[in-house]
């Protein structure tokens, strides 16, 4: 029963940039009747980090959120080129974002950000053991770095000033740690 | 510095159906260079329910998503039509997807599911107090049921068996709020 109940007749390219696919499918739907699909294909794999510093401060950076209209604090996250690793990719996004580079990496886990409509996938890290720089973002960025004490990080993501997925999941997952470990995550 | 750093030029529909519609926008960049976005509108609201039995276990829906080529265990979810009432819809989708009635609903919180492509928005809720009833799945969904105890759940979330990131987000606040509470979420 877990086998894929879809089929697919046809598919074509219905829209493409640099970024992401969309492509537009003739299907037949598991109840057997014909149907569409239309499918985000996204490019790059989706990266996001959770980096602390010695005093257990989450960096955040604002940035406005063109597909919403809305001003955002997130955890620095990027999408990798197609075949980057994970890991290059989100160091590489820290560092332009922000300017720091962390001597510690850890993967928190992976998410599908939105899996009825997207094939996005992302790996989420926590990085520690950081060293400022000069940040370097790139000409669709005008971002705001701030420092925020892990508990008022995930104030802000139960009270809707963090809304952004990526960074919820990845915030959850040091807090839970922590729970778990008795404070040593 | 919160204000929109963008400034679009032109829109068009590059793609539309029933669900979603793809803008492919020229833009001026935040470092005030041409550009293109494209942005994926997603024309409902995403809802998602943690419905709890009394014996504290979770309902999990599995389903194949088309998007990605995966099985997928997950929340029950659903798109809201648009400018319906999210608490409606999820009702209606608990109802649908797994026959499920709830007296007992609470908000739990809302995200952007992805951020950087797409405008779709997700309120999560908890549900508990549930009366079983007759399944009505519509002809895009094959669904199993399976009840899951909750820590059995997060530990899905955490090794990769739920990969959906609005099931991760709505299961780990249930967690994270029974933390606070010493166990009475």
């Amino acid at each position: 029963m877990q086998g894929n109940p879809w089929r697919r007749l046809s598919r074509r390219v219905a829209y493409a940039n640099p970024w992401l696919t969309v492509w537009h499918d003739e299907v037949i739907r598991p109840d057997g009747r014909p149907g569409i699909y239309g499918v985000v294909h996204f490019e790059g794999h989706a990266t996001g980090v959770v980096a602390l510093d010695a005093d257990d401060r989450v960096l955040l950076v604002g940035q406005y959120r063109y597909t919403l209209d809305e001003y955002a604090w997130e955890i620095p996250e990027g999408g990798g080129a197609p075949g980057e690793d994970p890991l290059a990719a989100v160091q590489r996004e820290l560092r332009e974002e922000t300017g720091y580079r962390a001597a510690d990496w850890r993967v928190l886990g992976g998410c599908w950000t939105s899996d009825s409509v997207t094939d996005e996938r992302a790996t989420l890290f926590v990085a520690r053991d950081l060293t400022p720089g000069e940040p370097s973002p790139d000409g669709t960025e005008a971002i705001q770095v701030r420092w925020v004490p892990l508990p008022e990080a995930l104030a802000m993501c139960r009270d809707g000033r963090i809304m952004d997925a990526m960074s919820i999941v990845a915030l959850q997952w040091v807090a839970l740690d922590r729970g778990r470990s008795s404070g040593a995550g």
